[in-house]
């Protein structure tokens, strides 16, 4: 039986710098009901993931900010409770970009079934879904890895960060990631396989990072920025590659760091070392996103990929746990419970 | 009859900053003689660029250093005036790096025979040389120049950008040049083409060069770095292109410039705008080399390419020149003439 409550969680204010929980707000709505087409889905699983800290500015980016009032974005994995579109069925477990609510309507369009019986349904917004097709595309198309060369990877225990580093290994790549704590680093090596994970939080930090890459960096996975792409900087080969799929060190500033302008740094070694920086997001390479199901699936089911999920229970600690995810809190890829997974 | 002395120009001192005359040495060396397999060539045109500021410093680049009391390195059009190689004859006109020097001997390896019937031999240390595969291959591998397009060039009326913004012209797109004066512009706008140069001397420099990319920055050439560079980067568009070919406003710096770090709004930028910037240099390329010459040939004899070139008299005024090109003093490619071109 449907309750006739759906909490959401709304964008209140525009956090400046560290977003607080007063930014966001809990509001109740009614459940809504299924117009012609529509269909009504119970969320099971949010998402959080860091690219969420630049939809609460107003700045130029790739996608629209969500407007004050507006409920969070976020994609979600879900049950459809209530259908009048003849695509969807009561029971169909389903994922889309639904926000972080209980229950949402949706035209189906951007609606995707999952297969239960395969996988659990949470890995539709982990290594299934978007960090992990993030990973896959942007190593693929941007790093381009090949054998004996040396793989750097930041945030190498999230949920992109892990997989970069797997299908590196996979590869035939020297892979060091880098992570912040000791039992994160331990984490990346003893279970994700990597060769090398070198402790940020550490204060020989920069000299076990080069240490460890004492043949140079040939690939830099960029997700965090700041600091540890200091450390990365002076250790890059000749045409040496750099996907920047985030800068999650950033997303919080409210002013530029301190002097001086390093800028020039970068730029010198871009020249005199050939790099190859690109940006990009996931969706820059939809085309292939079933290419990357296929694959990923099979790594996974050979016991190739493996990963991590930290899973936080109830919609009204969305809020805590994205300010946690945006300082390294979280450990794996972080998933709101926000109801029960009847698949189970 | 060939004179007994050799005059050369020899890197003295490392320079601290903007180089000094003091830092090289004119030297005075006997004329070689041909050993075995050897040619000895009198040098016609001296090419300097930028690159060799590059090679006065001690840091680890694409190149080695030249050492302290070497000839200095530098691209030379000359005739061959004595030859015990089977594969040159006397009176061959040849490019090679021979160095700032009168005469220089070879044993045949990179030297290259050039058809004076055709163009300028000089045009080997430009347009048709170094600079202008340069432009050639940075453009077209990297730059990816599509119709309809906004190109920007920086120092434009320069020896690689010239070609750049010519090139960007037969490709279909609006080229904006930035150069450092209102004559340098003028040329660049009526000479070459381009459809509007920003002189980056004027107070209103970043408001100019928006004005003049009110549909954004597709494709930058980055020749220069510094303030150039700082008012490109707001203006790029999604998925733009920066070919990175010289940092010339980098070259003399003896530190940072002061705060703040502005690192983070260009990886910012790199991000949001999915930018693709890559260094290069032109020998990375090597292999288009043909290519490149053919289609350029064409390009000058239909008049689709002009190139301007800056003659200074005398192997002793070398240093003083390539000074000032490292100021902008120079008004199109700076070539010394070292001795008479007798093709002509």
């Amino acid at each position: 039986m449907t309750p006739d409550v759906n909490r959401q969680i709304t964008l209140f204010a525009r956090p400046h710098g560290v977003p607080k929980k007063s930014d966001f707000k809990l509001v109740e709505t009614p459940v809504p009901t299924p117009g012609e087409g529509e269909v009504i889905v119970r969320s099971i699983y949010l998402s959080l993931d860091p690219y969420m800290r630049g939809r609460m500015n107003e700045a130029k980016s790739y996608a629209a900010p969500v407007g004050i009032g507006e409920v969070m974005e976020g994609g979600v994995v879900g049950e459809v409770i209530a259908s009048k579109n003849p695509k969807f069925n009561e029971g169909d477990i389903v994922f889309g970009y639904l926000g972080w609510q209980e229950y949402a309507s949706s035209n189906g369009k951007g609606l995707r079934k999952l297969d239960a019986s395969q996988v659990p349904i949470s890995t539709a917004l982990g290594i299934l879904g978007m960090p992990g097709m993030t990973a896959y595309t942007g190593l693929s198309n941007i790093g381009k890895p090949k054998e004996g060369e040396t793989l750097v990877v930041a945030a190498a225990s999230g949920a992109v960060g892990s997989a970069v580093g797997q299908i590196g290994k996979i590869k035939g790549c020297r892979v060091i990631g880098i992570a912040g704590g000791a039992e994160k680093c331990d984490f990346v090596v003893r279970e994700l396989g990597f060769d090398a994970c070198i402790n940020h939080h550490d204060e020989e930090f920069a000299q076990n990072l080069e240490y460890a890459c004492r043949d140079g960096i040939d690939i830099y996975w960029e997700n965090v920025g700041g600091a540890v792409f200091e450390a990365v900087l002076p250790l890059f080969n000749f045409f040496a590659r750099m996907p920047v799929c985030g800068l999650i060190a950033h997303y919080n500033a409210t002013s530029l760091p301190d002097g001086p302008n390093k800028t020039p740094l970068l730029m010198r070694s871009v020249l005199t070392n050939r790099l190859h920086i690109q940006g990009f997001i996931v969706w820059d390479y939809a085309s292939q996103q079933t290419e990357f199901e296929t694959t990923m699936s099979n790594w996974i089911k050979d016991g190739k990929v493996k990963y991590r999920e930290d899973f936080v229970e109830g919609l009204e600690n969305a809020p805590d746990a994205f300010i946690g995810l945006l300082e390294g809190r979280n450990f794996g890829k972080l998933v709101i419970q926000v109801s029960a997974n009847l698949t189970l």
